[in-house]
């Protein structure tokens, strides 16, 4: 196994590095269906558009360099950022909402196969407390803190109406959460030392339909 | 109704700001709620921790001004943003791949609520073709261009494996598409003049693993 990489971990990389990773990783799992075995920062940069320097330099970050002439070996690339990145653990959560978005990202495995794992819901509606979506059960309001505390949840997803954003952060944040992922447009503030991600869905659609209109207007003229 | 306030649309709207204009629309529909019919630029950002210039700076893209003293009137601004934003209008759209995340955008109705009209859904699995998801009809992949133009989609949605991700970003442009949502954390490829938008939820899982992780080891000191 000489070509197994083993990423090193600095405290915090820059986001923008950390958000090209994952774009890395796509691509070499594109790569290694195909049974390409070997690949150039080179063709990496061609592939997905970013500049090779940037590459390597993001690569660096994590300690991993490719060999003169070879580049990279694909598999064990893909394994290190996969590790790297956090994929490959299990990031317990808990879905504030249940209803018709909450309900959505439960029923993604997608998210399951980059590590978070979703223990519970929580919705205000009677009819879906007890049920079950993807086999994740959902549960009360009242039921939050407690699960917090005894499912170890680190992670509390935001999916519930605009009005109660801030009112569930607070209350995931008194429950013990470090993390805060946020799918509703509003604005979340929380303590420092806490980390937020913010997921604005309706945000993309604002700049999509406001290229688009432009777009159109052009093609009048 | 002298508090109508009609936005103007300029062309091209700095995309920080398009992605602020959200922000605003979900404090303003909070605000709405609780029978506030006035609020200042200066409370605004304090609730959102944005700059107040900048507040007004945002909202005079729109041709949108407040009073002196009065600052603006909470539904005028409110339907004004939304129009502007285009939440109002529909936007037929079409699911490219209608599994796991696909079929939870499908069944996700928020994004109606945003304006995105899902009017087809496309997969290659036969036992979801000819099923519809939340109303929406899935159809074979060979089946995609006759949707798009004869229902008049201008967006197409892509929730496929990474694998065939440029591939049906392709067909979609072929078919004559406008805009592009990609969901997957592929980076895809469109001819000049199309919009793509890309939402990576796992990069931002990604970002927050990180964050997460060191965190923690903070805490360990």
């Amino acid at each position: 196994m000489t070509d197994r990489i083993t990423a090193t971990r600095p405290d915090l990389l820059p986001e923008p590095t950390l958000r090209r990773l994952p774009w890395y990783l796509a691509y070499l799992s594109t790569l290694r269906n195909a049974a390409i075995e070997y690949i150039s920062t080179t063709r990496i940069a061609e592939a997905l558009d970013v500049d090779p320097s940037q590459i390597a330099k993001d690569l660096s970050f994590l300690g991993i360099r490719g060999k003169t002439r070879i580049g990279y070996q694909v598999g064990a690339l893909e394994s290190a950022l996969r590790d790297y990145l956090g994929f490959d653990k299990r990031h317990n959560a808990i879905m504030m909402g249940a209803g018709s978005l909450g309900g959505a990202l439960i029923s993604d495995n997608g998210l399951q196969r980059y590590g978070l794992n979703v223990v519970a819901g929580i919705d205000l509606n009677p009819t879906l407390i007890g049920t079950a979506i993807n086999g994740v059960r959902i549960f009360s309001p009242s039921d939050t803190e407690q699960l917090v505390r005894e499912l170890d949840v680190k992670i509390g997803i935001i999916a519930v109406p605009v009005d109660s954003a801030q009112d569930v952060a607070d209350t995931l944040a008194g429950a013990g959460v470090q993390a805060i992922w946020n799918f509703t447009p509003s604005r979340i503030r929380v303590r420092e030392g806490m980390v937020i991600a913010n997921t604005s869905i309706y945000s993309h659609l604002a700049v999509m339909y406001n290229r688009l209109q432009s777009l159109n207007k052009e093609n009048k003229k």
